[in-house]
């Protein structure tokens, strides 16, 4: 039951097609990213924060965005009361545990964040998803990239506890759910000098997860396609500020043979 | 009565000789953008929320503009503040109702600044106009661009009961104030796919505004010089990610020339 | 004691080494570019500002970075823990006194925090950098730029009074530190037209003066090379837009050579 690049395609068509309303709660660092990133894709962001109309909102949206890059009290009141009204509508929620271990504040909000709610996918680096099992508390930041077994082993761990799908962003992707596990090759270094592509790979993640009701199909389609943008993108950009714009110019063009052509994924 | 290419130009000309301060308060998304663009186009911006200092602010300012985009309880006071402060000393007020219709709290926040406060201009898509007048209370999302006759009715209706100009933005950007309507069919398509840029439309007008003390004629001037600068943003650019960037450098390079050759308006 | 090329490269190699972490508490305008500028340079932005963990992240982080650009209590109540926890673990502590002057609500604020805590470096235009010193209260926004010799005399001041350096851009940076003086005339005057350069610029002191423990040199340092590199980004960009991305990709790119071919600095 391997995903190739004609199905990448076609989710990605089926994006354009429906343009499905994506409801994000992130961070303010990379809010004007996401949005462009999901427009580029075909989806149709929406930024709503406030605990008094992220219901209303949640109950338009075809996806939820929870990203914790840039807590407050109040903007995790706002996360909850989202999260339940996707829950009880059963769309995909999206879960990106930004610096989780960093500070006990944001280990614990993100944990009770994904016990409260049935995430559909959770997307991190090696050490937040580590400090998601409560088997790691201190991350140096948000940029740790070794996904090392113990990581692939947590990453597990949440899955069969939250019967989600988790992704261990890095050099190589690993997405895993129960019994399955996919590994994505494709991206670059420089990715990871631009600030936020990982919580764009989130919110792409909620694209996909509208189109495919695979999870771990849907997070593996949004890694390939956000790795082959990027790599794409390096080949053209003389550092990191050309690769922000080109990133957004060949996500907005990508084709099929693209796809085809770049894919390293395997299962 | 008119306006031309070349009035548009001298009002361009005047921002840039005047450098208006332009107060926003206006959305975490595209904070940047719109402070860039009004760089770009000669003006000065501040963003500036806190209700403990918005009103020494816009004290300061030679025009308020006020977004919904991204509304808290804490930045609506901010707003009503900055609102009552900007009436009292009559400068220019652009009100941009982002996303209005689409929740209960941001219809009757952004009905409540309208009423409170005298707009000079308003400014978004066909949905959030008619979300104004309450015939609709439900819109998807920001990125509606129909401009219905509906639509239409609810500009004059606005425009009449506050006495000011409402322009609908979409491929053709209507302006209507009392009995003159102005059309602006500058623009392109891929705009769309770049956030913000409906945002930096409202902050353009507030700084056409400072200038041109005809709400109507302002609002079209900003939306020629928008459209104009998108319009050649997009000949040189591969997508989204590249008109973002071309725009403001056009927009910062836009001569008399070329306005003259891309203006497309009629009254 | 004259600081040379060589030990300005030296220092940006030391940055690349070791990525050290930097905790920002700044705007919401310019977060991302910020944190792309960190990135860039090669240091390890992190943007935290809740009260609930801005010490747990102050504590792990290498340099503090605070700017007041848009500025609320709740944010102000992270800004002074973060500061105590900075100076507790005697952490370089940089401030950018955005807008100071300009509400009493800034100026007060950014009063008691130099006060409080113990700055390494004050990196601020005239205007700004005069209101810290009760000598003026007013200015007009954010974007003065004249280093008049009362704001030369109020950075001596400050800079005796809290033992810091002071830095004063404009067309000319001066730079003090009790009895020296130095002035870095890289940069170009595009560059007052891109939003946040000036906070990008505080923020890269940050990084120098983790490598550099002499706070005049660290931030002469950091503002030749965002002299430097904006220098090189003006030669290749259109306007604002594509200096903007030019600057990221030349920082990212800054040679020795870059350096040594552009400096320009006295003593």
């Amino acid at each position: 039951m391997k995903i190739n690049a004609a199905q990448i395609y076609q989710s990605l068509e089926e994006i354009r097609a429906k343009t499905p309303l994506i409801h994000n709660i992130t961070n303010y660092v990379v809010m004007n990213n996401t949005a462009n990133a999901l427009l580029a894709i075909g989806a149709s962001p929406v930024m709503i924060h406030a605990e008094e109309e992220v219901e209303d909102m949640a109950a338009m949206a075809s996806a939820l965005v929870i990203n914790i890059g840039t807590l407050s009290p109040s903007w995790v009141r706002g996360m909850f009361k989202a999260l339940a009204k996707a829950v009880s509508k059963s769309i995909p929620v999206i879960v990106d545990p930004v610096g989780a271990g960093a500070t006990p504040y944001r280990t614990r909000t993100i944990r009770e964040l994904i016990s409260a709610g049935q995430p559909t996918i959770i997307r991190g680096n090696a050490s937040e998803i580590m400090a998601l099992t409560g088997d790691r508390l201190n991350t140096k930041g948000v940029d740790s990239t070794a996904a090392s077994n113990e990581a692939f082993q947590a990453a597990q761990n949440i899955s069969e506890k939250h019967h989600c799908a988790v992704c261990i962003s890095g050099a190589i992707d690993y997405i895993v759910e129960s019994k399955r596990m996919m590994k994505v090759a494709n991206g670059h270094p420089m990715m990871t000098k631009v600030t936020g592509l990982g919580c764009t790979a989130s919110a792409l993640c909620g694209a996909f997860a509208v189109v495919d009701n695979n999870p771990l199909e849907a997070a593996a389609k949004a890694m390939v396609v956000m790795g082959i943008a990027g790599e794409m993108a390096v080949e053209k950009s003389a550092g990191p500020g050309s690769l922000q714009m080109n990133f957004l110019d060949i996500l907005y063009n990508l084709s099929a043979n693209d796809i085809s052509q770049h894919l390293k994924m395997e299962e």
